[in-house]
Order: structure tokens, then C-alpha cells, then sequence
């Protein structure tokens, strides 16, 4: 178990993996000024945008003009996703701190979601990572299905591991293993965690749950047992997973944040100012959040007794 | 952490504690068959219903009809709520296998919920363990608002074990701590199991939580790690809390199997037969359940690669 106090990095991705799932395009100014209120919020790392085809995700087809209007906060990392060279020369000209790249490590997530194989998705991010190793831009690989794959199911730790390693050797300095659909259960994370870790002791390791199944938060817990101390999470649990329609998706940022705190750790997170930020959110997206937070309210927010 | 296959024992709620909320009553008939059912689903034992007043709560008027009714399973434990003496005679008259009282922790909980003080709670269930015990039936108590009060905000450990050691001495054989409204978090459970268990290590301790704030299966995983193997659950999450329109109640049955199955424990629960049972829900009660298993599908339940 990791000590109290122990220093956690949250990444927040909701403007980037909440709003791309969204059919109500969100409107530059608010994505914004939700931006710039999460960054006064604590947040390690905000996952701002896409340069992916404005065709392909045109609820983020305005990533440059986010980028650049966006009040960057000093210590905060600002990362973006980014398929190809293309959208790694676009980020880059925004300034960038990061860049996260994504792909599958199984064969018909990727090809589902990517509509490539996995060799051919690995061999255009080598091309990326190859860019901007020329820039002092850090670079994220995403590993999605890490922990199942919807299509495949089991996905052994032996294949995470391996592109992994793939990965290591290009030089990336992050990864992140994502149960994109939320199939991974504890013991699975603790596993895949200590192993990961313990192979790759100089990448930064982040995890990244959703709730499809209810697991997120007893997964983090796992994560944590295993030393993970960077995660993802998802403003009002925003996010979505095309295979579960009405199912949570990403784990709540609010609903992490404040389990964490209660158990003692140093998130950085100012926790009230999250849950304001989540507030507008059915506003901007046109529907209700899953986060039990936004409904129930901080463990400590007390009810008067009723006059009986 | 407790061994691989080590056998748990789940409580099934929801014909108590969920059926209790609704505000459409559940005709007799279908109460007895989805006890029956789950009855077959191999739960250690089922919360039936609650001998309260009819006026108290008209949802369980039927308390004697479906006691009487039901196919009782040889192996299951039948319990049932009672809140005083008249209670006790009413239950006992239908043998049933365990009697299980409720009191709150805290005094502003005890006087909303029970319209009494502390003391004339354990008063009057004192008077119902004397009648109790002069049979075989077993007398569990439940220990509401035990990791946290909406009007008080904390509750001392110290103060739960008080409780815990009067009902000790009185005789009883089981104590549930309930967190009622959703408080609990991980080391706080953690904690809070660890003394409990080594302070009466002759009591059955169950635990039960509600999602309210998202942390149910977080908080199991800190009971199990405590040592504790006796859980409350609430098929498809039934069970409200006043305090928190929309949030979600009581701990999901089939969220609970389902992560303790995959991380390797013996539940004896059918989860497939679980799953079929919380269908039935919907109809039962008006309404859609918190379910996420019922949404998402067990984590192996694979979809086709569509068509590219």
C-alpha cells in the first residue's frame, strides 16, 4: 500500500475522450472556458483535444482554436491526442506539452476502432514518435483494450507487455494501459500493474478505468496496491463505450477524487471546484452525467434533521 | 488479502430492503416467485420482508402471505426484518431462520428513521432478543449509519464497537455494520473491520454498503482485505436513500458477484440465474434500476466485429 500523503497525478480527459463521443458539438468558447476552469482545479495533466480529421471527429474539429485560446496555467501538462504525422505537426505548432498516441493491443480493437491492423497502427505512430523526438514534447502511448477486448475477450498480459516494449524502445516516456470498456477486475490490475511497473521502472505508468461494470473505483484501489500513482478520469464520468449503450463510461473525476482524498492522498485536486465544473456539464452536452458525486453530494455534505 | 476460493456468504436484500422504498407495491404472488428464484440462485441466505406495522410500511403488508408462500431451499437462511416484540411473534410464527433487528449508530438517524432515542431502540430490541432466544432462531442486528451519519457527519469507530459490545452481551449471534447513506470509504472500512473483527471474533459480521458515492465495490475490497466473507447485496441495486434523490442505494447484487467471482471467490451465487432475476425488476417496480451489469453485460459477454 502506498504511504498517506503519497502525491498522485490526475489527468483529466473528459474535453478530449468525454466530448468526442458527444453528438451535441460543444461550442469553442465553452470547451474554453471549461478548460481554463479545470486548469485552476489541480488537475497533473488536462488531455485538451484531437488532431485527428475534422472529419472523422468533428465534435473536436476545432482543436487548434481551443489550443490556442485555452489560459494555460504553469505546471499543468497540456497533452493531446494525435493519430499521425499530420496531427503531430498541428499539435505541435500549438505548443503542445505532450503528445498521446493511441492503439490496440488487440487485433480487432484496433482494426474496429483504428480500421487498421495493429502493425500498421504501430508503424504510424513510430513515424510520430520519430516527428516529435525532435521537440522536447513529451510523447504518451495509449494502450487501449489492456485489460479485454470486447470483440476478443481475454487479452494476456504477455501481449500488453510486448507492445509495451515496443514502445519502450522507440522512446516514448508514458504509457497508459486503458480498459477501454471496463472489463479489467482487481486482482487483473493488481497483476498487470506489478508486472508493467516492475518491466518498465523508467516509463511514466498511468491507468486508465471506466465504469462499464461498476469496477472503476475498486480497480483504482488495485492500481494503487500495485504503486500506480498517475490515473485517468473523466469529468462527470463523461465518456461513452459504443458496445454498452447506457452504461457509465469513464470513471468519474469527481467520484475518484473524492475517494482518494478521503483515503488520504494528495491528489492536488480542489475537489469543490471539480464538482462546479461538472455542474455545467449537462448543459453543454445536451443530457445527464452518470456521476453519483453531482447527485449525492460530498460524503460530509449534511442534511438537518427532519422535524419529526 | 484472504486465499483464492475462499467461500463468501451473500445476503440477498432486495425483497426487504429495495421492495421497502417503492412506492408501487409488489403483488404477493410476484414477490414469492422471485423469492423462489432467487432462493435457486444459491445466496446463503435471502431477507424475505420486514414484520413492521402495515401502516408503517404498506409495501411489506404481505410479511406472513410470502413467508408462507414461498419454496423455502434447504441451506438458504430465511431472514427477515423485525422491529419489536409484536414483530418477533408475527416472524417466529412463520419460522423463520433468523430475526434481524435495526437500530441506527447515531442518534439523529435513530430518531428520523426510528422515531426513538438510542436508548429505547436497544430498550425495545433487547425485549425482542429475550423472546428470540428462548427459540433456535438466530438473531442478527443491523447497525445502521455505522460508517457515517447525514446529520452528524463522522461516527467514531469507538462508537460502533460500543454498540457492537451491548448486543454482544445480550446475546445476539450476527451484527451487519450498514453503511446506510453511502459514507463509507476504503480505509475507513478497512479500519473499522480489522477492530470489529478482532473485538468480537464470535459474531458473524456482515457487511453492508450502498453506492451512493460510488465506492460499493471499493469498499468490499477493503472489507476482504479486513478478513471480513459476509456481504450484503440488493438485486439490481434496488434500495433508496432519502437523502440523495437520483443516487444510486444499495450495493448491485450482480456488480458484487460479478467482481468477486472474476477476482476468484467462491460466492455460490448463479450469476447468470442473478441477472435473469434483476430483469424482472423493471416490471416489478415501474422504474429502471442502477444496474450496470444489467446495461453492460458480464464482462465476457463478447460482441461481433462489425462489418468494416
Amino acid at each position: 500500500m502506498l504511504k498517506p500523503r503519497t502525491k498522485l497525478y490526475i489527468n483529466e480527459v473528459a474535453t478530449r475522450d468525454g466530448f468526442q463521443n458527444e453528438a451535441q458539438f460543444v461550442e469553442t468558447e465553452a470547451k474554453v472556458a471549461l478548460v481554463n476552469r479545470l486548469s485552476r482545479c489541480g488537475f497533473a495533466k488536462i488531455e485538451v483535444t484531437s488532431f485527428t480529421s475534422p472529419k472523422a471527429i468533428p465534435a473536436l474539429r476545432d482543436a487548434e482554436a481551443v489550443m490556442f485560446q485555452i489560459a494555460r496555467v504553469p505546471g499543468v501538462v497540456y497533452t493531446v491526442l494525435v493519430p499521425n504525422v499530420r496531427g503531430a505537426e498541428r499539435a505541435l505548432s500549438c505548443g503542445v506539452d505532450e503528445v498521446n498516441l493511441v492503439m490496440s493491443v488487440s487485433e480487432s480493437h484496433n482494426r474496429t476502432n483504428l480500421r487498421m491492423t495493429r502493425e500498421q497502427s504501430f508503424a504510424q505512430l513510430s513515424d510520430v514518435v520519430s516527428v516529435v523526438r525532435e521537440t522536447n514534447v513529451a510523447i504518451n502511448v495509449s494502450l487501449s483494450t489492456a485489460m479485454g477486448c470486447p470483440m476478443e475477450g481475454d487479452v494476456p498480459a504477455t501481449e500488453v507487455l510486448g507492445w509495451m516494449q515496443r514502445f519502450a524502445d522507440i522512446g516514448v516516456h508514458g504509457i497508459t494501459l486503458c480498459d477501454t470498456t471496463g472489463m479489467a477486475f482487481p486482482s487483473q490490475v493488481g497483476d498487470l500493474c506489478r508486472r508493467a511497473a516492475e518491466a518498465f521502472p523508467r516509463l511514466e505508468l498511468t491507468l486508465h478505468f471506466h465504469n462499464t461494470r461498476g469496477m472503476a473505483l475498486a480497480n483504482t484501489l488495485a492500481a494503487l496496491d500495485a504503486g500506480i500513482v498517475r490515473f485517468d478520469s473523466s469529468l462527470g464520468g463523461l465518456g461513452g463505450c459504443p458496445y454498452a449503450p447506457g452504461a457509465t463510461g469513464n470513471v468519474c473525476t469527481e467520484e475518484l477524487v473524492h475517494m482518494l482524498e478521503l483515503d488520504g492522498y494528495d491528489t492536488g485536486v480542489d475537489l469543490s471546484g471539480v464538482i462546479e465544473a461538472a455542474k455545467l456539464l449537462p448543459d453543454l452536452i445536451g443530457h445527464d452525467v452518470p456521476s453519483q458525486i453531482l447527485k449525492a453530494g460530498q460524503r460530509l455534505a449534511l442534511h438537518p434533521m427532519p422535524a419529526i
